[in-house]
């Protein structure tokens, strides 16, 4: 492994100016800069950015954790993420707690350890008391934690207003919603709410089915659909899934057992990820989330907590969504 | 922040008998042991990884780059890879080189910098003297880039053979190929030598047209379809794509001109990652690519090359294929 001093006498110039170069601290002219930089490169030298982190108490890590970082919406989230880190100078480490409350812990343990400048957390399996401890700069995606750690999060309350309201506007009489878990308290449960209130300010008779949490496959949902889903079915005209792989599995059930969508029956997905935007029979009505700007919002917010850059006690996001209209409404 | 001190004082041990349970080092009864981790827990103390990694220049960090992690086929690998490496006490850094030689240097540089253990190479825009300079451990997926450096990879001559001797089976007489970039020499090329070793050996007319390195969505793909593939089909009857996203553009181009699938057309696709997985109309028929054994092959291998516990010169491994037969032949 080469060393600083190499790369001193290399450059002629003393320790002090090739540290100044690599921290970036202090005046240095072009020339100087450039000749530190050429022979780093000459003798493949690199800056233990380890070290720099013991010495700084800052690491340049940030962990991230998902449900399953393979799932469509997570995966782009991460990819949004990384992007806007690497931007920034900043790593990020990937955790999947598989909805698995104890890998969650294990995770939060294991990023305190590496000592990451903070976490971005996007699963929520632990009770909040738990968040509350970690004693880092913590954003949370879709679940408010506490009025000290900021969230970030769609506008889930319009979009399920835009949903509901939507299935009425193409004639729908009875509705019918099937949301994620409800026990838990997170941001999308307004998704429910607004659907309720929405149906009542109709006066449309509606039905909420309620879903399992991280049961984010097809095979899940098709099984979901038969068991608890079918036997409303024949009584109602609309439905307003909560994500598009059950809204797909939905549409894929209806017309094998012959009922047409959407003719006899409307229906309403929410993501829009990259599998939606990709599948073309058919093409899912959805409530977008920009996932981009989902995943812009976490990592500039996150960085501006570590870089004790916003004293604001308000450090929410709240970002639009979009009605997208397909062909199955 | 708590310190070793302070766990010791509690636990009413020694600061060497703390260390010794932190570092699983030395023999330490039970009693003890589970005394300091109810000390460590009770005043909240993590040990400092970053000072370990630095101390034992191991940071229990990998790299992985990949073309772009929200691609199915990538998503699904890293899922798979951090999984695996969790289990082994390990991190994954992910870095996403979209097609960007500038990019996947630079995170190379980061890498080393932060003085990863090892890098997972999925990405490959640079020259093979770059990967070789890195002088850490490497190991590349779907690409051999010098004996000294392992690779992984499913059996690519085996799917070409396997998914062009389908087709042959099917009755088809007149063959397209539609192959990744050919540039560069990556073992998925060999899938386009088998097609074409397999089409002499049956008599069978056959094209190949090479497509472009790393554009890897549908809306790509349609587009170069209408301007590279369309004026062949009226002459072909069966076509192998290099993956599934490409052969479900194709089949909805085709069936959208009028040419019906499987009847006029086949088509068979590679990969068989959760988007097709999911995909209900076509089922398409495939190649599988085994995700799960490529990524447990590159974790497990990286972590015995960085604990020195593989002295064999061939460490490479080639996981089997398998042919999925869905609705498109």
């Amino acid at each position: 492994m080469s060393t600083i001093k190499e790369v001193a006498k290399i450059a002629g110039v003393s320790i002090t100016t090739v540290s100044r170069v690599i921290n970036n601290r202090g005046y240095i002219n072009k020339e100087t800069r450039q000749k530190v930089e050429k022979a780093m490169t000459a003798i493949d030298y690199y800056p233990n950015q380890i070290a720099r982190a013991l010495q700084k108490s800052q690491s340049y890590l940030l962990g991230v954790i998902v449900p399953d970082s393979n799932h469509p919406f997570f995966s782009e989230l991460i990819r949004c993420v990384e992007t806007y880190a690497n931007d920034q100078n900043y790593k990020i480490l990937i955790c999947n707690s598989l909805g698995n409350s104890e890998k969650e812990a294990n995770y939060i343990s294991m990023l305190r350890q590496n000592r990451v400048d903070g976490i971005i957390m996007c699963s929520h399996t632990l009770d909040l008391d738990e968040y509350k401890k970690v004693k880092l700069p913590v954003i949370s995606f879709d679940r408010i934690i506490s009025p000290t750690i900021p969230y970030v999060g769609a506008d889930n309350f319009r979009g399920g207003e835009l949903a509901t309201e939507h299935l009425i506007q193409r004639g729908c009489k009875r509705l019918l919603h099937i949301s994620g878990p409800l026990k838990i308290d997170l941001l999308p449960n307004r998704r429910s709410d607004a659907f309720r209130l929405t149906c009542m300010k109709h006066d449309t008779p509606c039905r909420v089915i309620e879903g399992e949490p991280f049961k984010l496959t097809f095979d899940y949902y098709w099984d979901f659909i038969e068991q608890e889903v079918s036997n409303y079915l024949p009584e109602t005209d609309g439905v307003f899934c909560s994500n598009d792989i059950l809204a797909y599995a939905l549409y894929i059930y209806a017309t094998r057992h012959g009922i047409r969508v959407p003719e006899d029956l409307k229906i309403i997905g929410y993501d829009y990820h990259s599998f939606t935007r990709m599948l073309q029979t058919p093409k899912l009505t959805t409530i977008k989330q920009p996932i981009d700007r989902i995943g812009n919002a976490l990592c500039s917010k996150i960085i501006q907590m570590i870089e004790g850059k916003n004293d604001n006690l308000l450090n929410n996001a709240i970002v639009d969504v979009e009605l997208i209209i397909g062909d199955t409404t």
